[in-house]
């Protein structure tokens, strides 16, 4: 029997912050026969997807794109580039960046990592001063997440790229764009980043399953002289088969399909209006929180995330069973405090393929939720939201 | 190049009042390869679904199952129990009762309406004057919407029947439910309705296509002793035919496969269940329109549509030039007024596959969109709403 | 449970002749949320399609398009322009001539039957005799099939329009192409026909579920000043709608999705390529079914169907039992004998999306078939349409 | 625009040795909106699959599933369980044992390959007398191929197994099921294996994208207390988190949709059913090849593979412009010849979702393709192929 979760009515709302709700044209794209992937038709598409990714990434270089999660392009781009022993230079904006940094270490990198707060981004001045202390140039990476999905908080890559620049440090910068990338601003080549890492569940509107690592000459020649033993994950020899159109290993061609199509539908938006649309949503879902009464988990207003709102229960009340609340009686999935914030925030995801009425509709059932819930809040959040929204509409015309 | 509407960035918020929006299940289920329909896998398609239906309209009696839209089985029901010539009651409830009374004018019927101001439903009381009138039967059928889509007014169907009867009149008693089958409660058996018409794509949630003609024993005779000239519609081929699992023409067996899943769907939320949630959401829509200080088309409380609500626009305010300013900007479809209400009313649907937040955030349209189209109206409609069903939500409870 | 016939391993030979097998993309295309029928996206859709209709009838007229079945068709072609009463012509070429003539009889037309033997077409010298005979002009129509899909036979169209010429007679030529349009050469304009009547689920690879009426301005003209009483079938209302890109009733939109994709792969194909293909898949099933030593129902070669092939059991030998063995061991369907047919002919189907390995395939299934149920036959029917093939294959070099 | 090969009539034939062709079912399974995979519905998806996927490899141990190609979880074998410089022993049966070779050797291990000739399966006794002669107990893994897919052989794993019994040696052995899992028998636990490796893309009949590592306790012991560093393909966080209905890292939710429908559908037509399809369509494709005259690549008929037929191209013709042909005149794909058989054979892929029919359609592909490329060999290869489908038939009574 085929599996599908039971029928309530209506569509779920799968508001955690990515895998985030895929377009319908997306899943039909999918939804075809898997082609010969050796053949010509498969190598149209190749060239096609490859093309397209330079575009989202705001690369001429090379992308790879891996049949794997975006934990898999983590890996990949430490593999590559680091020796085993390496010093890698870390930064705890969240609970992802300790999850990058345990992968790391795990990998046999000397990791160092400078604390965060999980409620601010990267401090690129703290960078800055570690790099100029290694003297020796022992740190060979820099790695920073660009929206840290756990805490909401959207860290300034071209500030650490100067930081690091200022430093005259030969680090390479790798940054960690899963849950940013088509959602928010990001220039790979313009901001002078080494690995871009990302993934296809978020900004990307499509299914887990495949992720990327957009790279530099510097990177690349990095990986030329070194790395680590490897092989899965190894950029020459994606490289190499890309010029042919084709992978070393069997892709998995059926989420190219989807990539394709995804790819089609940002540049038919307009991906400056898909970024704007991601800011718009992030100061309403905000504005929202402010009017509740509740605290932004996210510090500084300089690093909104405008992909997720990460929101703090008030002392006492346990997150999860307000999430649970929100899943039982309005069928929505909100996202869940992770690491050290397990029970004590909520996350809204308010990203991929995504609009205003949508936004609407998750900000209500958060409302509803949190009175079911007997959380203390003053009502209004939903009217607030739309005042934002109305106010953006109205300036549109 | 596949038909596609441009990707504006999520998904367009279908709120007419039917079509509805389709579930995902329902439209994977369709899209599935055609298979023989003369073969033993048909049969068991075939025998599934009708006796799904007989549960979905309330009857132990056969349902015909059109490939043909909704107006095609208003045609059926009149064709197959109507001679030339024969007197029709129709009641003017609104613009399809209006259609349906042209139609029956069109087939050479003898048509004779009573008149409604498209903000009432039907008048039992009116009827079985007329009826007591009708010293002679001329009078062969009295035809009624139960949900008038174009006003937003549901009637009273056992009220008409009692009426009938009281007059002890014959004629037969037909009943429209294109927009309130499997979203509003229907008993076609226990109601005494003789001929029940139905379409696929409101409640029941399927794409437009298929159509129906629940029937009764006295409908059958009627039928089988008259009628007028067919083959399309007549009742006599499908009922010979089904007894062999098959029709007696090419069915259009891709819609078919919505059909059942349609029906397990429903089956597995719980039709009372379904009919609940109709019921709260017109509460709801009802409430944020008295917030905003508009007025419901529908003027009689006890004849609130629970499937969508009609809202009327104060006066020098055009409906479709606000309708135009949702659509562009929310990206929602709202319905038009109909008939001579139009350009003075829009309606808002909210049935089908729809739950508590996706009301919200459709009313969260419409209230943003009078407030870009400059209609006079007061804020917090949408506040009203939500205060509605976050009673409801821990009345559940 | 989601309806789905029991896995058996491989796709089901869908080998009837209609409905065809259906192209993925046309189901994908499908497989998408219903858009308001009124508003400007849907004009789009219906403005493409209407212009791509003209292309495939071969018509600068109107095509009405019809959310029913290719009986509906039939239906409305009669009871836009003909009286009750009214006298038409038709030719019994087989069981779809009787049915349509049977349906035009319930219509209360008063038709006249050229009889035929079920293995020729239209005799056009017997339709000029009849019509030079019949001085006053009292048959108003004469109806043909094109592909007469229970024979597997293919009238001339021109001939009978030249014998209609050459007799002066007035009638309006009616040709049924529900089994022909898409796979064989058919030109409404050029070729002088008055309705054309087809449906989506043969040549134009859709489901059931649509069909259609090309018509002339004659035919035009006499549904404009007669005609019987109609509303669903009305040729006036829908050409008024469709000037507006719509439909005077709801619109089956996601059956038009599939159409819009329909047309776009034939163009894509090349519509001379499609019916190339289908005229070198009837020769291929010929050469089979002469080496097999069998015979073909159609007895004069320059009327051999491109779309099916129809075959004579030897006495004795019952075809329904020969496909139900070929259903239960090879998983295809073959068509039935119909009507005076039944049990002692068998159809191949090859028509649609379909290509000669899936003609191969389907002529081992029957010669398989043919062997494990005991029919006399001679080896060798694959082998022979593997050599007319493979000679179009290196003939196409 | 949505990528889509342009349409050529007929459905593609992707008779390639895997992917193979998906079935419908799968594909609308996988074509469904990701749910969260931290919700419980997810954890029911989750134990459903794990508990599927125990059934078909045979195991009541651990299965872990893979966001990967097969490539992937080769890898993952050998992280999991080597050392750095750990000795393996590979066996070259072919592209495909190279190929691992290769990656372990990238990997950083000792590996030692037995030679073959391309032609044979694993010499077990060859296995037994190296690990003989290894004293030390040097090697750590023995690493082999079940159905070597660049060959078309198929090796005896017990015979394997019962070697390095006989041996006394305490290396794992390793066996990658890539091409052979879901077509034919195979089991895990009775045949004393520690690590199977497989994929989704072949007998499994999804698309690429997932892979597995089924273990033994003894793997698992060793990975507890070594291997190599890890952190993508690391056993023990995804046994953790599998006891609690999730996986460490963002799953590929929708293609474990499919994972679960593929599990279903193979239980559905019994998995004895599925591999005696298999065995039975390599000894129809068989038939063909000698019937041509040409040689089949597999040497020994106890190790020909059920799930394709590689296939020698007479000296001085190149398998890969017969390819071509066959692709440009019949749209059907076949496998190229890989590695050192590059240009020399083609592959004839008949595994997954495909039935008798499929297979003569190929076959007769392959024939009229040979007769146009100028190939020398004998015609009747479909007939003699038909024969011995036919009478296994009418042995099927």
């Amino acid at each position: 029997m085929t599996f599908r979760p039971p029928y309530r009515g209506g569509r779920h709302f799968l508001q955690i912050p990515g895998p985030s709700n895929i377009p319908d044209r997306i899943l039909r794209a999918m939804d075809y026969p898997t082609i010969d992937h050796r053949g010509p038709q498969f190598q149209v598409l190749a060239r096609k997807i490859l093309a397209d990714l330079g575009e989202l990434f705001g690369t001429a270089q090379p992308v790879m794109v891996y049949p794997a999660s975006g934990t898999g392009a983590w890996e990949a781009a430490l593999v590559n580039t680091m020796a085993p022993g390496d010093q890698v230079l870390m930064y705890e904006t969240g609970h992802f960046a300790a999850l990058w940094q345990n992968l790391a270490r795990k990998l046999g990198l000397d990791t160092e990592t400078l604390p965060g707060d999980w409620r601010h981004g990267v401090d690129a001045a703290a960078i800055e001063r570690r790099l100029r202390a290694d003297d020796g140039h022992r740190i060979k990476a820099v790695c920073i997440v660009h929206n840290e999905t756990s805490t909401g908080v959207l860290s300034d890559v071209p500030a650490v790229r100067a930081a690091m620049d200022r430093a005259g440090h030969p680090a390479l910068l790798m940054v960690d764009t899963v849950s940013s990338l088509g959602a928010v601003e990001y220039r790979h080549d313009d901001w002078g980043v080494d690995v871009t890492i990302s993934g296809s569940q978020k900004g990307m509107m499509l299914p887990a399953g495949l992720s990327f690592n957009a790279i530099s000459a510097k990177a690349l020649a990095a990986a030329e002289r070194g790395g680590m033993p490897r092989s899965y994950w190894n950029w020459q020899d994606i490289i190499q088969a890309n010029q042919k159109g084709s992978w070393p290993y069997t892709p998995a061609t059926n989420l190219l399909y989807g990539l394709s199509e995804a790819c089609d539908m940002l540049r038919e938006a307009g991906l400056a209006q898909v970024h704007a649309r991601h800011i718009r949503h992030g100061a309403a879902a905000r504005a929202a929180v402010a009017a509740w009464g509740l605290e932004n988990n996210c510090a500084d207003p300089a690093e909104y995330s405008p992909v997720l709102t990460t929101v703090r229960m008030p002392e006492g009340h346990d997150a999860d069973a307000f999430r649970a609340i929100v899943l039982d009686r309005f069928d929505m999935s909100l996202g869940q405090g992770l690491g050290k914030l397990s029970g004590k925030v909520f996350r809204i995801g308010h990203l991929g393929d995504f609009n205003d009425l949508s936004l609407m509709g998750t900000l209500a059932g958060v409302e509803m939720g949190l009175a079911l819930a007997g959380v203390p809040h003053r009502a209004g959040g939903v009217q607030a939201a739309m005042d934002v929204l109305r106010e953006h509409a109205a300036a549109a015309r």
